[in-house]
């Protein structure tokens, strides 16, 4: 890998996602905050090229731009060897869990959060996501009861990508000390060395 | 690939992707048709062990099974090697649309046509996950006014993905045919060899 570029946004969970895991894998890239309060067109040229949707986050490969977050994580994973299958595990086990988290957790606690802090929705609609995200929850719940890590021992992309929008829970009413395995398993992934929270680390 | 097994169910358009791609590339398969009705502790013992969450689709390949529509999807592809990426494309491409489709179409259209047909959801949630939908049709109506299929000039595990919960469009008030370059893009997908539309290839 040579030059890596993340263009990010200090609230987005998904832009969190990719740069835990450069920061973690000690990765030297350069992150570049966007406003998303800029309208799309007016967003820097550099970020227009290369962000075909004007979407948060794209990560910058020796000038190929990739998008969504959980692909971002699969392609930094496979091309380092680092955050993959715990031992034991396969690579399999780990897309299952991303694309889990892209149609459920990813989907009901990010949107709970967005539209609780950034935007109003119907209360009908809120309790619709919040139903999802408690379910959800009660997913993670149940698996980390039998194992430290999503995927097994060791931390994998899964853990990076689920525990994303699970850190924020507390912005929109869904903090996880209701769910002690989840709980302490955020617990262990703080542990991890070099870890920074959303705020800190994607302030730039 | 030796022996392999879907688990499905008619009404599931996650299902269906499994099956279309299976289908489309000849791959000899056993398909078992699952009752979603019967609870989940009730169900054949021979799925409850294969899949996890008691969720469809679940494919077992040489006794290793795999969950989630669009891992099945990336994992036929990259070891058949069919309906990858179109020429001069990517596969890191196709697994962005995979995530796009888990998050976006495969989200919304999935989830208004389920509380459409086979559950009650208040009215507000309802226009909550339509103003999702009609977004999403408009992404994938932009994208296909410049080519034949989502990803360049062939089909692929892209397009198997987000073909199933617009075909069904019809059924939650989202006819394809109000999206001109999405019902051209179904049309080329319906004149693939051996394809066979949702209730005729997921009934048994």
């Amino acid at each position: 890998m040579c030059d890596l570029v993340l263009y990010g946004n200090l609230e987005s969970g998904h832009s969190y996602k990719a740069r835990l895991f450069l920061t973690l894998a000690e990765l030297p890239h350069r992150y570049v905050p966007v406003d998303l309060d800029v309208p799309r067109a007016e967003r820097p040229e550099e970020f227009r090229r290369a962000s075909q949707f004007g979407e948060v986050p794209i990560l910058v490969e020796d000038g190929v731009p990739q998008a969504q977050s959980n692909a971002i994580l699969l392609r930094l994973a496979q091309s380092t060897g680092k955050f993959g299958p715990p031992p034991g595990g396969r690579w399999e086990q780990l897309v299952t869990w991303l694309f889990w988290e892209a149609n459920r957790s990813g989907f009901s606690m990010a949107n709970l959060r967005y539209y609780t802090r950034f935007e109003q929705a119907e209360p009908e609609a809120m309790a619709f996501l919040r139903a999802r995200a408690v379910a959800d929850m009660g997913t993670l719940d149940r698996e980390l009861s039998t194992r430290p890590f999503i995927a097994g021992s060791t931390p994998s992309i899964a853990d990076l990508s689920i525990c994303a929008y699970v850190f924020l829970g507390g912005e929109c009413d869904m903090d996880p000390v209701g769910w002690p395995n989840v709980a302490a398993w955020l617990d262990r992934i703080r542990a991890l060395p070099r870890f920074q929270p959303q705020y800190t680390l994607m302030k730039g």
